[in-house]
């Protein structure tokens, strides 16, 4: 049997859905730019919308902006099942990171509904509003807003051009008075099931179509300020010398030796950003801002790394004379995916002939969020060498179909049976 | 005797004239904007053409906006003794960086014409244009026109404003035909002589307050750019990685490495820009950009620190997969004081009872350009824990004046003898 043999689902119509929504705030010939809660997003939601409806799901926008569609059963026997994920983008994106984990749930759901099969749970498919946060620095927006975890004074946030999120929700037509009075009703969702393309190379290097996601190891972000003292740099004798670049040079060797230190461990850590003032070539730098990013699947060993590395900087900095501050921008702790929904993902892909290794998330997505309100299971497409958050993002149809035809699968046995109770 | 007890020259008017010119472009308290061939660079020149005038001197602005006072003599025996430095500045610059060595010159001339001294050689004072480079991106403009070392297409150069250097000149009120025409007169001039802030901690370390300098060692400059292979900091393992940014920092810990080797050497070596792209905190750097600035007196040893760095950016580069680009900026050779000149300027401090130190010059200056031409020599004078191109650049009155008259009894020695033939 080829694996195109297992398909259930309609792999065509599903293909000639992502190219259609990939039309919609494209960039060049494969890239995306739909930033959260622009005339893009809203042209892309509405779009979305459609299909819901084509899929026979009711659908309606709640005060986050997120789109859901809704399949009520008559007798729920148990809560609600939903899938999700999200179609707004990053400036510079691709054309499948969240738009496959939406429109497979459609394709999932709509393949149900035409076999006349009956759920005895409501089922809902969602696509988050803005969990990239690009455009206004924080993201998960949506899934935050659904399950009660906004913090203080998010509506106010503002993007590039000065515009708040308050404003950008109004002007896509919600009704902020909603937002006031919203509350979180407990108990409510059963379990979540998001399928996603890996943004990463493991799949690909282990020539592997999909995959099962042990958790995500939520990052322990800082920014890390370093303060030396300019000086001209011919003049300057070196033992005299108090440069931030050189002790930021030395924290990143540092950290990648910690994180290399066990062979074939997850862990993962990287300095992304950084910026030198005052960044001229013949003056020392005084000031070096860069940032941190801590990822485990293993906690206690994240907290240890995270000991030895603030160990590190302290004694990279009293060697040279610098000062250093630690701003600790996010703290998340690994989330795990529910054994039980893991295990009826193994076993339906054992059904499908596949042999889907299982691997940890790096990046987080709206399961992330969802996590903390019930069970939830992942599934991971292979996307061509780990590429995402390019326009060179690329999943083949063929192994898109294969993931979706899982979480069809996966939805259809717990539609009706409970796995997580 | 006190040290003020050596004093020929006139302080008081010298420190006013400081005081006045920081006026110019001033900032804050104690800083200084005044870009060259800027509308307060030429208020600059024009108070300082009315010192040069009431000095004594027949002045003109030359076709590269070098401002000239000279003091021509009946029968010159030997060709011009050239005194001079530059008044413009650095964008967020001191006030004595370049204006204590022009106006230095001027109060030694002074000096000399008050008491009816007669020089037996034409003497200049020249402020040149434009020593410091902010503006173009390309110092020792002034210097390198005057003596015929332009280079192609220099004058097309743009600032951040898109005015080129022409058209900055023209506003300037410099004559643009005059330069199409210019030739240097070889030989035209004997010896140059520059006062200076040191810019570096040196004296201020050794508690001296003039030091004689032995020669401004040339930079060499690259900008390197390194490529490695973004991907999200989350997902792709440790050993698949291409990190432009982790090779920089090794890079920057290796080149610190070399330069230390030799413990008291006067190498120094400085990363002082680096940029990343895409510059995001959960983003593996692809792209590094740095300069490389590395100086030495010893060129040989220069030479085998560069060897060694390209060596350790061959090895870095292989062992992360990255691959990389040196662009040389600039490859300068050290240029030596004359040594007649030196020993001049050491009798000359030996009899006002000072022991200066002699010292190397990181930074480069106007006499680095007309080593090409002529002997040179040069005194600085020290400045406060060798802060420079920073509005608390400070170098007291007491040492400015013992600089002062130390440029002057030289050039008063050598107005009428020939140390240098």
């Amino acid at each position: 049997m080829s694996k195109a043999g297992v398909l259930t689902i309609q792999a065509e119509r599903l293909q000639r859905r992502i190219m259609e929504l990939a039309e919609i705030g494209k960039i060049g010939d494969t890239g995306v730019c739909r930033l959260a809660l622009t005339p893009e997003d809203k042209q892309g939601v509405e779009r979305v919308r459609q299909w819901m409806e084509e899929a026979g799901l009711e659908t309606r926008i709640d005060p986050f902006a997120n789109l859901i569609g809704t399949w009520k059963c008559e007798q729920p026997q148990q809560p609600v099942l939903m899938l999700g994920s999200h179609i707004d983008s990053q400036p510079y994106g691709g054309r499948y990171d969240g738009v496959i984990g939406v429109l497979g749930a459609i394709e999932a759901v709509q393949t149900l509904k035409e076999e006349r099969f009956t759920p005895e749970r409501d089922m809902e498919v969602v696509a988050f509003c803005d969990e990239e946060g690009s455009r206004f620095n924080k993201g998960l927006f949506g899934a935050r807003g659904m399950v009660g975890r906004l913090e203080e004074g998010e509506l106010a946030r503002t993007d590039r051009n000065s515009i708040s999120r308050r404003e950008a929700l109004v002007a896509f037509g919600c009704q902020l008075e909603e937002i006031e009075v919203y509350q979180y009703e407990e108990g409510r969702i059963g379990a979540y099931l998001e399928l996603h393309i890996e943004q990463g190379p493991i799949l690909d290097s282990m020539g592997e179509p999909v995959g099962i996601v042990s958790g995500i190891s939520g990052p322990l972000w800082w920014t890390v300020e370093m303060t030396g003292f300019a000086g001209h740099a011919g003049s300057v004798p070196m033992h005299m010398r108090q440069d931030a670049l050189l002790g930021a040079a030395k924290v990143i060797v540092a950290l990648n030796e910690l994180v290399t230190a066990v062979p074939g461990a997850p862990t993962v850590g990287t300095v992304g950003q950084l910026t030198v003032f005052p960044d001229s070539r013949n003056i020392i730098p005084e000031k070096v801002s860069f940032t941190v990013d801590l990822r485990d699947m293993d906690l206690e060993r994240r907290n240890l790394y995270e000991a030895q590395l603030r160990a590190a900087l302290e004694a990279i900095t009293a060697l040279h004379g610098l000062t250093y501050e630690i701003r600790e921008d996010t703290n998340s702790e690994p989330r795990y995916c529910a054994e039980a929904i893991r295990s009826v993902i193994r076993s339906q892909a054992e059904d499908m002939q596949l042999t889907p290794p299982e691997l940890m998330s790096g990046p987080f997505h709206d399961a992330l969020t969802m996590s903390y309100v019930c069970d939830y299971g992942m599934i991971f497409v292979r996307c061509k060498q780990g590429i995402s958050h390019n326009p060179a993002e690329y999943a083949s149809p063929e192994d898109i179909s294969l993931g979706v035809e899982l979480l069809y699968r996966t939805a259809k046995f717990m539609a009706v049976s409970n796995p997580e109770a």
